[in-house]
């Protein structure tokens, strides 16, 4: 890690914070913000911390037009005796600079990142939410914000961390989902970005997200954009299903995100000794595996919603009622212990906490 | 069109404009620009001219996080006479609208818009430079603006138009450029986002794009995403190939953009009497008529080059030398001709032309 350092700049009043029972996600935002700069020569300069506030960009901004822009988003959790607790950050900040390669976007120093986002969740500690499920969102965020509309990679970035207190994903207990197969529309595809967490991925969703909601379901089921055989992902959740005993996911291909949640639930698969098998699942095998009774279970996976049980799978005209439309055993175990870790509640084995704490402090 | 008023606010002072032989693509802005906001329920609503400047917005607005965006673009141009023209503005108020319905976003009114774009091309007509091959160009744009970010379309909307003058794109005569075919990354794939005018496609092709003119190429030749053999676009330009006297270019099929330059070249030809031909390519098909000597041109389409000849093209290990690396004719005439009708110096047999004048005047 270099030297740097972080201006900050408080705020002078307190927004108020809205009352745990009514948060939403997304909508509300803490008292500060984190904000680096990206020029040439000067590189990733000018760390601070200010009050959440809007800015101002030229209208000619790279990021409007060609969408050269990544994210992130985790979660900072309360813990029963008050210890404040990130879950495997450096995966995502190591994530992030994937993102970055692959949009052309100049690297970040992840440890210095990491540490300002301590920094910044230490100054808001009071917006973490403590009820049972709630907990503090993190979106780290970098654009293109060079004023020239032609089409290459900008010299110009903002990364901004901005912090959103969340509720309860299960409000009323996890709860199976409805999920449609896409038929028509693709996420990304194999040399496209969908490796990436960044912006068009998710632009690209929409319609599709808009079209099933329609008909009633919760997500779309994304098959590969090249043969439209093969199962991708839910939603904005990796997939897995248990069939005969054994956890399959999709492999890893060049079009799948790489999720945190992922790469922790096939740990702790492996952990219980339950075998945990990565290749391509088309959903014509999944469909067999239905009608002869060994899918068990399938689930969703991700930082929001942690494990989402699917309880209905549609495809074409075909309609896959999982383990009754209740939620399995894998899914509620894997989700207890996951969120018991999360939550401090349970021993992490793995040395998945990353502590925020005095330590992080702002000294001025 | 609906009864629409727009608010003026005229810039106080004059930016001093650039001279015509610096200018650059995209990096100076004239002195106002067009904004209009949507919301529900009021819609879009609120238009105005105001001085060109930068604007605030939140750091949650959707359009950073999801690249839920969209945009447009086409040129204004004086003819020897001294009236302004601008070539089928109508066709990207269309386009503008597709991309709109691919994106969730709501439709703008076409006439409206373009009306609006008409005042203040009118407004700031000392803009627009009068060297021979430079015009003015003009860039409508939708960003989400809604402060939230959970994955949805956004329920707030900005449009914004800016306008920038725009050099000569051959400053030494029409010249073919060498183009590397793509085998490892995709612009998009069926299913996706190919055939709207969005962010998400450009932030894609960056990559491509930076790895081919370290290897001394100046754009890619975009495969298919599914089967990586048929032929797309060639950087942000349709492509288009004589064969044996007749003209080929790949069908629209979900992932090309459909160019307005595209359309307009189809028609000419037509006019010309020489077939076109809109169907699948497959670069194996291409390659054959190059070996046979059947394969006479290459050219690239759009509004910036108008017509760009390709003389080299590289695919794999082979290097495909077009009509000796010199202009072709049809090349030539298309370009010819196209420019000629869209700075006025040639009838317009196909009712391509909108002028601008003084019914655009502002009246305030
Ligand atoms: C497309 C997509 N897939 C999968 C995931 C799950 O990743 P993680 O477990 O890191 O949250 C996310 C989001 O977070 C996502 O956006
Ligand atoms: C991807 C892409 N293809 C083709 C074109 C050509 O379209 P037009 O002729 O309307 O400029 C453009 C741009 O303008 C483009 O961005």
């Amino acid at each position: 890690m270099e030297e740097w350092t972080i201006e900050i700049n408080r705020s002078a009043t307190k927004k108020e914070k809205p009352n745990t029972d009514q948060l939403e996600f997304g909508r509300v935002f803490t008292d500060h913000m984190f904000i680096m700069d990206y020029s040439v020569p000067l590189g990733w300069h000018d760390a601070r911390i200010i009050p959440y506030q809007p800015f101002s960009i030229d209208p000619s901004a790279m990021t409007f037009h060609y969408g050269q822009s990544v994210f992130e988003g985790l979660k900072a959790y309360y813990t029963p005796e008050g210890n404040i607790q990130l879950f495997r950050p450096e995966k995502n900040m190591q994530r992030l600079n994937r993102s970055n390669d692959r949009l052309c976007i100049p690297p970040i120093d992840e440890a210095f990142v990491l540490q300002a986002i301590k920094q910044l969740v230490y100054l808001d500690k009071d917006w973490i939410p403590t009820a049972e499920g709630t907990s503090l969102y993190i979106r780290p965020f970098i654009i293109s914000t060079e004023p020239f509309i032609g089409v290459a990679p900008s010299h110009q970035y903002r990364l901004i961390v901005i912090l959103s207190p969340v509720g309860a994903y299960y409000k009323e207990g996890i709860n199976p989902v409805k999920i449609a197969v896409e038929n028509q529309y693709v996420r990304t595809v194999k040399g496209g970005t969908g490796e990436a967490k960044t912006g068009g991925n998710y632009a690209a969703s929409l319609k599709a997200q808009e079209l099933c909601s329609q008909k009633g379901f919760t997500q779309v089921l994304w098959l590969d954009g090249v043969e439209k055989k093969y199962i991708e992902e839910v939603g904005s959740m990796n997939v897995f299903f248990k069939i005969n005993g054994k956890v399959y996911t999709p492999a890893l291909n060049g079009s799948i995100l790489e999720g945190v949640t992922r790469n922790s639930v096939i740990q702790l698969l492996q952990h219980w000794n339950v075998p945990v098998i990565e290749e391509r699942i088309s959903m014509e095998v999944l469909y067999q595996a239905y009608l002869d009774g060994s899918l068990e279970e399938a689930f969703g996976t991700g930082t929001a919603a942690v494990i989402s049980p699917i309880g209905q799978l549609s495809w074409e005209d075909k309609d896959l009622y999982i383990n009754d439309g209740k939620t399995g055993k894998i899914s509620r175990d894997l989700y207890n212990t996951l969120t018991r870790i999360q939550y401090g509640k349970e021993k992490d084995p793995f040395g998945w906490i990353d502590i925020v704490n005095e330590a992080n402090a702002v000294k001025q």
